[in-house]
């Protein structure tokens, strides 16, 4: 086992930026990698195509195959060598996306290579996959999202918990997550921290936010609401997690969706990773409005949108709990403390509550999601897209207000329907901007 | 830094179990014991005095000084070579000890010397101090015990938190005890599972308690409830919990207070440890009646305990919280959420929520000690030394109600008076043996 310790934060000996020539040459080298390409290296076409926020993405084809490269760079791509980031995330992500894949089959893609010097990873190439957040913006409906990315967290959530694992499995686990802290660190400040507070990076859609933003920063009882929420991010060790279960880490065709990019993964809430997907889902719903061609024209998209935001939930508590059933081989919840049809009965009635308190997580993480798109460093295209900034600030404005009674008002929320009604009744609301 | 996976589990190389001669080799061998004890090596008095369950306990006394030897076995001493146990819990108690004793000065023993391959540590003699349970039997009053116990929770649970911490800090730490499950594994099944179920290594006050065993084993509503604190035992990693925090774990004159034997530490719930001191008080207060000459003699003694028990919530919570105003440097609760006036109080009503919550928690865990201790594997003298079974019994079984109610009504606990007030009322509370 590598020990978090020995991951290091350091920069590996052997590190190097790659350009094409370099990688085609590293690639050329292994043969697992060159066979899947076919053809003579010279031939493969390589081309750098990474627009997130952190590591070099290249696509590279052969003539039988091809595969997506990625490889972390010791710094923030978006900012530059500024902003210092350890290459050792490649080796969480590579140790994620591996355990993913033994719990999710087929959910995330299949890695071809890892190099650990190099902090790079070659993995199956998705095609004719997109972003779904492009799908969303351009108000596609996926009818086997629902299924698929309820899979994925249920089975990944479960699995890695202590319902599933045994308590010394699971603190080896947490251990060797937990060098993983300067990915969790943007989170905890992009998240938790800066959109409540004057902070350099923030931004909005200004001048139309500018009230709201300030309204946010001032509101003593979200900030108590959100560092509840960041306190049970820091201390909350329930499972291995994605940490950054955005539309924009998951790839979709009508049939297929795979989950990528879990680098910020570590052991954390799992309300997180579930409110991330419902927080996105109801981005897309309030974005929707700024992106109609005309009046009611996406109203079939939008129905879809809130519909899946239910049955996220529903699918996601319900295959949950039937793993609990009948997969609980962790030290929890000892089966043997619930003997007989009665003791049966008892444990059914504490997972219903047990699945109680992960949605009240969920909605409070959902809703820190929303607003860190929206005040935060990190917007999405969601709403970004939207050119008439009166109506994109409009469209945030609905997310915004929704997700500041979701985060104070959590307990109220006993249901997703009343998630779901809530957003619906800020669809046609007016900020009064004037 | 060792890590938790280097701390390992097997036996290092060069271990072996020391008979009295080898350790006054050994000693002689280290120039700062050497020096401490004084005299030539072959005067030193060495007395293994070990009536632990667990080590082997030595103490050496030379014609300068004295120092008690812990050596851990490979196994359990209770039990022997049939149960074994790793040599590693003698790393993760010197870790911890070094820590708390920086943390909590003056609190815990000394450290003169330790080595690793041996999985010994020399300590400074405690003397005259005697094992607080012993005090307590005997009805003896510590004044300034809930003053030192509360310094030492108070520090030791608050700066190893993430109200301390920044989330590296705290995650390198997590790390860093991760390796100790065997020890945490002790815990799990002790205390949070075999009391509520047929286990063989059961044992209690019979035939008188027969019943009152059934009543648990069969009790579902308590299953929920203890099953809830293994899981927070299991996935909340809130600071540095001592882990074994009774009073076999504290050595005490009239004016001296000193927490011995953390070998149980690892990153827990707060409450485990605030529990424990709770609890145990509230198991020698049970057992006064036991230890009556004639009726009414210890009422003074018993007094101070319920007494104490209120003091060591309340000045505990003190200290917790103002530690938290004036000692923040962690991650959670940022100050820049809290500006200003509004701010500040904003926040401080937020540390009341807080050790509420802690409250909560300390009720219930105190409540799984006190059952633990009379339906399970591990006694104490409170009631073991009362020789007449009945006596005991009846003493046990009004710790047992009071710990059924904690346990399962730990919401309508709102204050440790109510907990001192419960514990009134059901002491001469006689049970229907007949």
């Amino acid at each position: 086992m590598t020990t978090s310790a020995e991951a290091g934060q350091g920069t590996p000996s052997g590190y190097r930026i790659l350009n094409e020539a370099d990688l085609r040459n590293h690639l050329a080298g292994t043969p697992a990698v060159a066979a899947r390409l076919g053809g003579p290296a010279e031939r493969w076409s390589i081309t750098e195509v990474g627009d997130g926020n952190l590591n070099l993405v290249f696509i590279v084809k052969g003539s039988s195959g091809g595969l997506a490269v990625k490889q972390a760079l010791p710094y923030v791509r978006l900012v530059g060598e500024s902003w210092p980031l350890p290459l050792s995330r490649a080796h969480f992500e590579h140790l994620a996306l591996t355990h993913q894949g033994r719990l999710a089959p087929g959910l995330v893609p299949a890695i071809v290579h890892h190099d650990h010097a190099l902090a790079l990873t070659a993995m199956e190439l998705l095609e004719p996959h997109i972003i779904m957040r492009k799908g969303l913006v351009a108000g596609t409906i996926y009818p086997a999202f629902v299924d698929h990315i309820t899979t994925f967290m249920a089975r990944t959530l479960f699995f890695s918990s202590d319902l599933a694992l045994s308590a010394a499995e699971k603190k080896e686990a947490i251990a060797s997550f937990a060098g993983n802290h300067a990915l969790c660190k943007i989170t905890e400040d992009l998240i938790f921290t800066d959109p409540y507070r004057i902070a350099e990076q923030n931004r909005w859609t200004t001048p139309w936010l500018d009230a709201a933003a300030a309204d946010i920063r001032a509101d003593l009882d979200l900030h108590v609401a959100i560092s509840r929420l960041k306190l049970k991010f820091l201390s909350s060790a329930e499972t291995l997690i994605h940490g950054d279960l955005h539309t924009g880490s998951i790839m979709v065709t009508d049939a297929e969706t795979k989950v990528i990019d879990p680098e910020f993964g570590f052991y954390g809430p799992m309300g997180f990773d579930v409110g991330a997907v419902l927080a996105n889902l109801l981005m897309a719903y309030f974005a929707s409005a700024g992106h109609e061609q005309s009046p009611g024209d996406r109203a079939a998209f939008e129905s879809w949108v809130l519909s899946t935001v239910d049955q996220v939930w529903s699918e996601f508590a319900r295959k949950f709990v039937a793993l609990w059933r009948s997969e609980a081989t962790g030290d929890a919840y000892p089966s043997s403390l619930f003997p007989g049809e009665a003791g049966a009965a008892r444990l059914e009635r504490e997972r219903q509550v047990y699945v109680a308190r992960l949605f009240q997580d969920a909605v409070g993480f959902a809703a820190a999601k929303i607003i860190r798109r929206i005040l935060g460093l990190a917007h999405n295209i969601d709403f970004e897209l939207i050119e008439d900034t009166r109506l994109r600030a409009t469209c945030e404005a609905r997310a915004l207000r929704l997700a500041r009674t979701l985060m104070v008002e959590t307990a109220s929320f006993t249901s997703i329907e009343a998630v779901t009604k809530a957003a619906r009744e800020l669809r046609h609301w007016q900020p009064g901007f004037d």
